[in-house]
């Protein structure tokens, strides 16, 4: 299977069985990738489920639907300061390698940038590579990016963590024995939360961990925090 | 601690609690960092050994030794292919993040590039800076590229793993649940080792393990194995 090209389809394009591709990914599929009719490719919704499909005249058709395993048994949600830079370009699409399941940008007191919409485009595009090269079935969300007040305000996770350089907390690794469903992590930028934004989070049920004795990065902070947490569903 | 200014300097240069500096550190401290006569600092050995400094007229006085908390129970080589374009600079600044003792880089089948002396010079000014920004106590040693097989050729450790993405290996999480001394984690080039490469490396005492369920590219791999070992230290 791992053999097989993929790509990503809206979930409108897959109807009775008939994969209606857009010009585009007809280009791509016929000029890039050189398929011939009666080729076999993969089609991903990008919401968890894969298709084996073979490539007709002009469409193609749905072969049989495909067990996945590269997706975690959590749904991780990425709560991140937008780094200054273009870090969050890497940000993105590690974490997307990684498993993540959403992420959330957030605009700190240290945080000084309030990105552009051609940013968000950005960065959905390379989740969606991403995803595509990590073989995931899944292309994580990218969220418009919010006020740091009203992201921990609006969390519904059960698992909240939110991740801070200095001072004497927990490791993240010893919360990880028994977690399943939602989890939501936030991790500052270059400089770390405020106090007043580390108290918030507090306040909403948020528990402040550590990621080790070291200081890291705001770009690779996150890598850490996932992969921690998908080892622990996948060891 | 953490607001003073650090420093590496080689042991050669401390000598009867003076920190004899090069022109270049005095030119560092006085002119870059604005450090004035009776200003303290951080100074390093990059050997583990950190010492707080007091800047006098022509050198430097030390004054106490400091502990530290920063480093690893365990030494983690880190002997890696060398990947393709500028990412190996990038692997080097987080592992070293992540507390790596020693990189060794590889040339492996898949790996054309054999890179210039003034590369390795600036992997090694790069561990410098990120072991002075994550501080650490510790420059990471960064080994001149050889060969993949006589690299695995000359392993003393006890623990030796050799990362594969495909096949089903246990995955390096449940391998360390009691882990101490000195580690070898091998990951390879983008595309994977070659079969050869892997049968050598079990030849040499090396256990394949996975890093989970997805395809990381090669410069994340190291991020995920590094964060796991550090964590099953700390955590």
């Amino acid at each position: 299977m791992s053999q097989l090209q993929r790509i990503t389809i809206a979930p409108s394009q897959l109807q009775q069985e008939q994969v209606l591709l857009t010009t585009q990914q007809k280009h791509y599929l016929k000029r890039v990738l050189r398929l011939r009719e009666g080729d076999r490719f993969i089609v991903m919704d990008g919401l968890g489920k894969w298709w084996l499909a073979r490539l007709t005249e002009e469409q193609a058709q749905v072969l049989e639907e495909l067990a996945v395993k590269t997706e975690l048994p959590v749904a991780i949600t990425l709560m991140i300061a937008l780094p200054k830079g273009s870090g969050f370009d890497e940000v993105v699409r590690s974490c997307t390698e990684l498993g993540v399941a959403c992420i959330a940008p957030v605009l700190s007191d240290r945080t000084l940038l309030n990105p552009s919409p051609q940013k968000l485009e950005r960065w959905r595009r390379i989740a969606a590579e991403a995803a595509e090269q990590s073989e995931r079935a899944f292309v994580p969300t990218i969220l418009e990016p919010v006020a740091f007040s009203d992201a921990v305000n609006n969390v519904t996770a059960f698992h909240r963590y939110i991740c801070e350089a200095r001072g004497e907390y927990v490791h993240l690794q010893n919360l990880l024995t028994d977690i399943s469903g939602e989890i939501v992590i936030a991790i500052g930028p270059e400089g770390g939360w405020t106090d007043k934004e580390l108290e918030e989070a507090v306040t909403f049920g948020f528990q402040p961990v550590s990621l080790g004795g070291r200081i890291l990065r705001a770009v690779t902070a996150p890598l850490v925090a996932l992969s921690l947490i998908s080892a622990a569903c996948e060891g």
